[in-house]
């Protein structure tokens, strides 16, 4: 299944996505008024009957697409994942032991179409193609063998970064990472019974068609099981919660002279077995 | 008022602190489940109506004491804010022009005397004595002349913290901060009414009685009102979102050698207007 949230006019929804559009199925499965609450109460069988032969309620391009869990309890970001990364950084650093993490607000994505927002106070406005993993099965200590079984899927991300917050403080990249409406999480989220988690996907990213990341995640130095099992060390992961599992080389701060997005850009994310997340950049709205 | 959360037998409520115990808020105000609830929509008044004269319902050594606001949106938490503890670190770097801040997930705190846990996989658990604000009116550009009128109160954390994961990675302190049950929120919300979040606040963190930090708000780099300005400058705070401000100097990391806490020790955070957090310290139950 492919499923999302979405808004029609005043009213927020989550349905499936189908040919010709999305089948509502927060009315068809009044129990499950969320994407989060099909998580927790194990839904997916309830939505695949609904979804059966069903004919799409509205146009995919007649409502506003959101980030596929409105609601999650967390959304933890893996920096520097993937292999030659930490190299771009020329710190003359080791690869690290233990992944880099940080967490962003749900505040800080729209959705798929809805355009990324650079804010006044920075010109350095960025994007990160991702990968992100939406949590199924609570847990804790769970094993990287086990690990992917408590995926209930994948979507993707741009994890837009205002490069010169990042750097506002000694430690920790927070207020970079949390620019209101300054990422994307979309467009949809694919179940993991539709898509083999544990095979490479590649993943690229392009601004205005040109391609700028492109790569697979058999060059993570972290894998999602590794990820999962480590994160769930410290942390229970829950129904909902979503790990972005890092971005490949390629982000706009790392050429010379650095290319930032500005407005009228139009940034696609893309792995083939999900889909292309597609956002334009505007100027944060006065 | 003094609002808390809390947990009696299997049902969660939430109440007003008075001289005796707990009236329970949930039952006689069915409009606001939460205390989040209460925060988002406006209902400190009613809430007061409703405490005039009550008896309490329950004792509060007959229940188990919850962070005062059981889901709070974003817990941001500030690091190195208090003056000298910048030099703690000993790095020869200037203090920095911003403040420093992560992130801490609800599931890393434990309430007012609910024992805080220490992982198998460290010992090197650490307190940190903290004043947290409750926003009550949301905001975005809040300027530092307008910023406490957005708190709804402060409660006290112990922030407590697994100092060698802090450092598992080149950036972010994200899992040495988010051991589930590592820290602590309470004893209770104090309203902004009745605390003037302006006038200087002593906060004092002792282990076993021994006092471990002692210091005034006045020692801070970043006052409540500029990290309300700061923080709103990138994301949106809502109803329930908590700050936690920083931590004085005195962690038992900064010892030499550094005495990490142990099962059996109990640390106290008071600031005379608020009140004491109090935790025991535990190994996590297997």
């Amino acid at each position: 299944m492919r499923l999302t949230s979405y808004r029609s006019g005043d009213t927020v929804s989550w349905g499936g996505v189908v040919d010709g559009g999305i089948v509502d199925l927060r009315k068809r499965l009044p129990d499950y008024p969320t994407v989060r609450a099909l998580l927790e109460d194990d839904g997916f069988d309830d939505a695949r009957v609904a979804l059966y032969g069903a004919d799409p309620d509205v146009g995919l391009d007649t409502v506003t697409l959101l980030p596929p869990v409105t609601d999650p309890g967390k959304i933890i970001c893996i920096g520097v994942n993937y292999a030659n990364r930490n190299a771009e950084y020329r710190d003359g650093s080791q690869e690290a032991p233990y992944p880099s993490m940080f967490v962003r607000f749900p505040g800080s994505f729209v959705g798929h179409r809805t355009p990324i927002e650079r804010p006044p106070v920075s010109d350095q406005l960025d994007y990160e193609g991702e990968i992100a993993l939406v949590i199924g099965t609570p847990g804790r200590r769970i094993p990287a063998e086990r690990a992917l079984g408590h995926v209930a899927g994948a979507t993707l991300a741009n994890e837009g970064t205002v490069r010169d917050w990042v750097r506002h403080a000694k430690f920790n990249v927070t207020q970079g990472k949390n620019f209101d409406r300054s990422g994307a999480i979309g467009p949809w989220l694919v179940t993991a019974d539709e898509i083999d988690l544990a095979a490479p996907l590649r993943l690229t990213t392009t601004v205005n068609g040109e391609v700028r990341q492109d790569d697979t995640t058999d060059s993570m130095m972290f894998s999602f099981a590794r990820l999962i099992e480590y994160i769930t060390t410290f942390t229970t992961l829950k129904p909902g919660d979503m790990i972005l599992t890092g971005t490949p080389t390629g982000a706009g701060a790392r050429f010379d002279p650095p290319r930032w997005l500005v407005p009228g850009d139009v940034v696609e994310v893309t792995v083939p077995e999900i889909g292309t997340l597609t956002n334009a950049v505007i100027d944060e709205p006065k």
